[in-house]
């Protein structure tokens, strides 16, 4: 059975194209997950996600999967050439339960992702009522 | 020449395989872009984007895309299982230009991107002190 040295060339050349739209089988290591993941500033509406990244890891940025437990509304949020290790997350239903998970973004690829974290926004009679959104101590 | 049936096979996996991950290679028609894109309730480190989607699209969600002029960060959001039309960014620097796309998401795909909206943070001692992120006249 005689193999053509052509088809030979497409077959090399659809292997590559295919590694290379793969993430995550490009060349270097990736960083580790965030530490310390935490829900802070939780209201009826909104809250405040920080976390840590393992000292010796170069850490270009992140990323963030926010999903309500029930399954509806998935978000997710990425930014690029940044130092920041706080995200807000707006626009939440009341009393109601949601999980978070970060990633952080290295030059060769994204992070695993930060263990879960639970929380559940306040009943609208807990809210109270100062912005966080013009505060600057967490990043 | 002769070329193997086993070959064959190979390639056409290879090819669809390289289909399947092209994003808008899937069939069915994508919404049209956002509309009135706009920014409002602009501070020194936040501001909103709210937009109108045009009727008769089936639009299930949004992605943003958050840009500083110089270059510097880009951020992306994206969230699906949602019929919000308005966005919080956060962390801004102050004095600083942006702009800022939006895209509706809909069951076959990403619409076109909307224009592009350009704005300018305010300097610090232009803010104001009351809180945005527990406002929901927007959405």
């Amino acid at each position: 059975m005689t193999v053509s040295l052509h088809l030979d060339l497409g077959l090399m050349l659809l292997l590559l194209l295919a590694c290379w739209q793969t993430p995550g089988m490009v060349g270097g290591t990736v960083p580790a997950p965030p530490v310390n993941v935490s829900v802070t500033q939780l209201r009826a509406h909104s809250a405040m996600v920080t976390w840590n990244v393992p000292q010796g890891d170069t850490v270009i940025g992140y990323a963030i999967s926010q999903q309500r437990q029930d399954g509806l509304m998935q978000r997710s949020i990425r930014e690029v050439n940044t130092s920041s290790r706080w995200c807000v997350l707006w626009d939440l239903d009341e009393d109601t339960h949601y999980s978070v998970q970060v990633q952080s973004v290295g030059p060769h690829g994204d992070s695993p992702p930060s263990r879960a974290v639970h929380f559940r926004t306040l009943e609208r009679t807990d809210h109270y009522p100062a912005g966080v959104l013009d505060h600057r101590e967490c990043s």
